[in-house]
């Protein structure tokens, strides 16, 4: 039976030593403040939303709501990212991602100031993430993989890291944070050949697929750590993209779906408003 | 015995195609221009600048000349970078690195027009390679790899390659440009433990190491194709990553040293003027 990630201890770890630095920020006159720019409401963006303005609260962070129409014209986008750039009050800037318009979604995150990137949408900051320059803040849900790797002691030199998955907001980044950890990755997707043959090999195991049961027993080995990124829904149920029950009792440790790396991604969000904020003060 | 991937024979088939598409421009009353920023006379850099600029003659590339002293100051640095920004007549510019000052050379990078950056130095385009938007250029050097696995018909999606190195201007890139094609990359550098064990299971090598033999026999299978991007010299004598005497022998194809990847990167220069020229034309 493996050992359980548990995405609630790494989360609770994390917001206990950001909220100490909130709090001594404030005792310095700084209030730190995370605006959110959301276009439309749909229900997976306002889910986050509830989880994230939570975590903000027992972190010590405001937050400052930028709700904008689904349709919302190009000039009406940019300038709320105007307004947040300018504000010195606001340290950080979350948006709600994929945006119907591409096209503006990457004018967008061109136009955020990258010290306020916390969410890893600018030039800048996947410059960074991609040059291991640790300038910037990566995708919060790609880091949240990282702090559940290091919660739990695991040393990456040396270690052989499959990645399931090439998403620009997972896969990609968590391959080069890993690498920048001195893991030696390999990078999966659909066109990859016998996939269950090279994950099987891997000490540590990444799955960002998008699909559930893409990782089945086949995938594993005994000495190995998974990682499951996934979010899906079948027959009403909430699963990872691991077929868990079948994978759990062969691996060494496993994260749990739910209570995994989902339970995690808004403390990393909170660490990097506050990880803003101590930048600004600094600077 | 191995099939040589001749980087001339590449470089040829490229300089053939661009000067058509340079004399095509002309005809409309756009001459193609590059301009180099060199900081310093270090010989390496002359050596390529004068490589580059006798490519640049064959494919009908004019090159404007910004010389600066090695220890010039960033404001001299930064107004170079300006003026060919804003000079409509130059197209592309190609910028000798590293600079002495690191910081400075990020400046430079990130002040730098994406659309004339042909060398991949600005966040940008580094995003663009690393998303595999493309939408800007990948680093000549890495391109080069592309260009010797594309002229010779290698099919790579699918494939499992093994790319030996991380470095920002190649190792880094040329595996997202392997993964863009579809391949399953597997990034090796100085804390891979058992690389032989990994790089000897690959169907293609990358190796950027920056250092003689570090690929021997022991790397290598029979039916592995074997692109070398080392340039090293030992006992005066220039040479690549690969032990090419043992090496040679086992796998199927191999890039030889001096002749092979680095005979095309001029090349790729060229052609990246003639699309961004292209390029500034149809905007």
């Amino acid at each position: 039976m493996a050992e359980l990630f548990k995405g609630k201890d790494v989360a609770d770890s994390i917001t206990q030593e950001f909220a100490a630095r909130a709090e001594a920020l404030r005792s310095k006159g700084i209030k730190p403040c995370l605006a959110m720019l959301r276009l439309g409401e749909d229900e997976a963006d306002l889910s986050y939303e509830r989880n994230a303005v939570k975590r903000c609260e027992k972190v010590g962070i405001e937050v400052a709501h930028f709700n904008l129409p689904l349709d919302a014209d190009k000039d009406a986008v940019l300038n709320a990212v105007k307004e947040i750039n300018n504000d010195k009050n606001i340290h950080a800037c979350l948006m709600f991602r994929p945006f119907k318009d591409k096209e503006l979604e990457n004018e967008a995150g061109r136009l955020l100031d990258f010290k306020k990137d916390v969410d890893c949408m600018t030039p800048e900051s996947l410059m960074s993430v991609f040059l291991g320059r640790g300038q910037s803040f990566a995708p919060c849900t790609a880091q949240a993989c990282m702090e559940i790797l290091d919660f739990y002691g695991v040393e990456l030199t040396g270690k052989n890291v499959c990645v399931i998955g090439r998403s620009p907001v997972v896969g990609k980044p968590v391959s080069m944070l890993l690498q920048n950890k001195n893991a030696t990755v390999t990078m999966c997707h659909t066109k990859t050949k016998d996939m269950a043959g090279i994950a099987s090999k891997a000490d540590v195991l990444v799955v960002a697929a998008g699909h559930a049961n893409t990782v089945t027993k086949e995938f594993v080995n005994p000495n190995q750590l998974v990682i499951d990124v996934g979010i899906n829904y079948v027959d009403g149920q909430l699963c990872g993209d691991v077929d868990f029950a079948n994978v759990e009792p062969i691996v060494k440790a496993i994260t749990p779906v739910p209570g995994g790396v989902g339970a995690v991604t808004t403390s990393v969000l909170a660490k990097h408003v506050i990880l803003a904020a101590e930048a600004a003060l600094d600077s």
